[in-house]
Formats: structure tokens, C-alpha cells, sequence
């Protein structure tokens, strides 16, 4: 036999931001491979199917690609439906065309089903849209992250000619990723947002400017993390925030 | 009394791309504003909801956004739970802020719940990812039209310094979209694609190269189309995509 792989979007976290198209895939599937950032409650949706985590995170490389490939078309040779399971939307630094060419490859019918992507579900945390009249009409969703190859390297000049940037996989490359924006010109004020674990109960929002950006970043756990960047940010910011953009010997000092 | 305004992305246009969460919303609101490009069995599950049809298409300017201002800041006074249901994201060209600043100016509690953008969904149709190892690690969200406001008018720089595009609320000005780009150095052969529709069972797909985008613009109907450009579209291309990509005097030819 010959199954139909589905390339599904698990949305940003919350599993009640997974689509309802999702939801009945992994209420009808055979076999699961999901992502080890899918929610738990999500992946327990596949009530019926084997279920396997192939460890890999959200977009970041993996040893083993090639092994994720073989399994998804040595699965669909034995079962009907077969479900492979991403963090956000699969089209979306998801690696998802790797998976495809290995499915082509071998003749096995596939579709994608779309998510919620991370960026979004952060807006949504910070109760800010990425977009307004006036002040942005365009958003790059972007990532730094060497795992996403080089054959067009330059993310910064994305960022620096969107009006608001949404950077994946860039937490635990925030001081490099601030002083690239500031060395070509973005000033030291651009608000900026970084958002831990976007839509779970313990979503973590703190707010800065581009210059305290490194700081930001210091603070945060090891949860996925999205930076946003931009004049949509603009706004009121808490004592909270503005504690965290002073340099420690001050906060200590007052 | 005080409600709670959800402002709540409805998908990209299939009904089964709505969320779990904005599911129980619609099934426990009071009262639906929804706009006019909603697919009719989403606004159905607000069954016990009065449902009001406020006439906006997604991102296109309304005659009457005070008026929606207004009625959802009445509405909050007199219901417990309000959805606000738009196309997309609510985020993404949704206009949101500005019902926000009416709900904030009045004290009302709300909430933004996020959904799959169009263009994601669009790229599902074409089964292909928008960002790619190797290839693309940027995708930018751009509109062009005059409704997004002139703060930073350069959208056409934000898609030249991006891998990957996806122009929202453009087709209607194809042509003067690829004469912008191709002026500003973006190469003729890049691929591109045009879908409308996206998501729904009559999705149509349509691929070429931006020196080609305003024919394949010219045979469109009337439905919500995305344009996306970029080397991740790059591929086969069907003998129908070739057809469409010649002038009519040499398909006649032919």
C-alpha cells in the first residue's frame, strides 16, 4: 500500500491553537512523528496511531534529517495515514522540504496543512498587532540561525527594510543579532519585544529598546523564544521593563 | 455590565483552518461581528450568537471602522462575550489596532486569538514551504495598497531584501507592483505565483515569472489572491503555467 503523508502545523504551543483540520488528522491517523516541542495534549489527540518523537526542535538542525525521511516513507508504505507533526506552520523555517523531496522521491502523495505561526501567537501574547495603518505595512519573519544555510546570508538587511521583524531561533543570539542592526544603522531605540513560550499559560513577555536587547535575552529560561522588532512596539513600558534595560549596577545603585 | 472583546482570527478561508480556540469562542459568544470575506460555516458556529456582518473585506478600507469602533465597545456593555472574527490574523493587516485604542479608551477588556495567515495557506495550495535551508530565510508580509497608510511608503524595499514575498491585497495592482520591482533591479525570471482563493476547495494556482505576473493577474476573478516571489517557487512549471505565461497572439499562434 501507499499511505498520504500529512505535513501538519501544531501551532505556536497552546494546543487550542492547533487548526481543526489538524485536529481530526491526528484523530485519524495510523502514525504520528511529531516535533519534541509539540504540546503533549496536542500529540495525545492521535488517540488511535503509533506515536513517535523524533526529537527534533523547532527548525534547528537535527542529527538526523535523513532518518526523519526514511521513517516518514517507510511508514507510509504500511499505514494509510501518516501524520508528521511540526511546531507553528511546517513552511516556516520547518525544514518541511527536506521531507517533501524524500516523499517525491519515492511517490508517496503528501499535502501541507497550515498553523499558527510563532510570530503571530507572540503579537497576540503582547496584545499588539504586527501590523497598522500608518506605521507597518510590511513584517519579515526571519531567522539568523547558521541551520538555516547561507546561500543568502544577509537576515539583517530583511530586517532593517521591513517595518516590523519577527526573529526565530535568535534568543540565544541576541547580542550578535542587536549589534548587526546596530552597526547598519537601526537606532539604539527601536523597540523591541522578546517573547518566551508565545501562547502557554507561562508565556513570558519583556519589553526594551534595541540597545538593551542583549539584556533582555540574558533574563530568559531556555523556552523558545521570538524577538520582535519595530515601531508597532511603541508604547507604554512597565517598571518591570525599564528595570530590566539598566544595567545591573544601577538597579542596584537606586 | 463590562464584556470581553475577542478579537479572533478566523483563517486563511476554510472553515477547518479555524482554531480550536476561536471554535468555543464562536460557540460561546453572545454577539459576532464578523467580516464580510468570513466563510459562512464559520460564522455558523456561533449558534447562539446574534451575528452581524459588518461588510468589511479583510485590510480594505471601510467606510464605516468608527462605526465598528463603536458597536463593539456597545455590544461589551451589554454582553458577556463579544468575537470579533476577521480573516486571517487578526494581527496581519486586520486593522485591528484601531478597534484596540476604542476597547482600551473604554476600559473593556479584550483579547486577540490568532489565526493562519493567508499566505500561508496559499503556499500549502502550492505545496510549497516559503522559507528553505539553503534557499530562503526570510519571508516578508507586505501590502502595497493605499489603505495600509504612507508612514513608510518603501514597500517595494522590504521585498527586495527579503527572500520571500507575500504581497496581500495586490492583484488588483499586479502590473504596477512588478513595474515597481523590476525598476528597482529584481530580476524578470524570478518565480512567482498567484493564489486565489487560497485554502478553499476552488483554489486557484497560478505560476510564472514577475515579468509575467500582470498576465497572470489579468486572468483572475474577483476572489482574495496572494502574490508570492521568491527562489522557493522555483520548480516545474506546468504546460497551463507556460500558457499562461505567453502572450495571447502566440497561444493562438500555436
Amino acid at each position: 500500500m501507499t499511505g498520504r503523508v500529512y505535513l501538519v502545523g501544531a501551532g505556536p504551543g497552546a494546543p487550542d491553537l492547533l487548526t481543526l483540520r489538524a485536529a481530526r488528522l491526528l484523530e485519524q491517523a495510523d502514525i504520528v512523528f511529531h516535533d519534541a516541542l509539540v504540546h503533549p495534549d496536542t500529540v495525545a489527540l492521535a488517540r488511535e496511531a503509533v506515536r513517535v518523537g523524533v526529537g527534533k526542535r523547532r527548525g534547528e538542525p537535527s542529527a538526523d534529517q535523513p532518518g526523519i525521511n526514511r521513517a516518514l516513507v517507510e511508514a507510509a508504505s504500511r499505514h494509510a495515514r501518516v501524520v508528521r507533526l511540526k511546531g507553528g506552520d511546517p513552511g516556516v523555517f520547518g525544514r518541511v522540504h527536506e521531507e517533501i523531496a524524500a516523499l517525491e522521491a519515492a511517490g508517496i502523495p503528501w499535502e501541507i496543512v497550515p498553523g499558527v505561526t510563532s510570530a503571530l501567537a507572540a503579537a497576540a501574547d503582547l496584545g499588539i498587532p504586527l501590523t497598522r495603518r500608518g506605521v507597518a505595512r510590511s513584517l519579515v519573519l526571519v531567522t539568523p540561525a547558521s541551520a538555516a544555510g547561507s546561500a543568502r546570508p544577509d537576515w539583517a538587511a530583511s530586517v532593517l527594510h521591513a517595518d516590523t521583524a519577527a526573529i526565530y531561533m535568535g534568543a540565544g543570539e541576541a547580542g550578535r543579532i542587536a549589534a548587526a542592526l546596530l552597526s547598519r544603522g537601526l537606532a539604539p531605540a527601536t523597540p523591541v519585544a522578546l517573547v518566551e513560550d508565545a501562547s502557554l499559560p507561562g508565556s513570558r513577555v519583556r519589553r526594551g529598546t534595541l540597545a538593551g536587547l542583549h539584556r533582555l535575552a540574558a533574563g530568559r529560561g531556555r523556552a523558545p523564544a521570538i524577538i520582535l522588532i519595530g515601531r508597532v512596539l511603541e508604547g507604554s513600558v512597565s517598571a518591570e521593563d525599564v528595570a530590566a534595560l539598566l544595567p545591573p549596577q544601577i538597579v542596584t545603585a537606586g
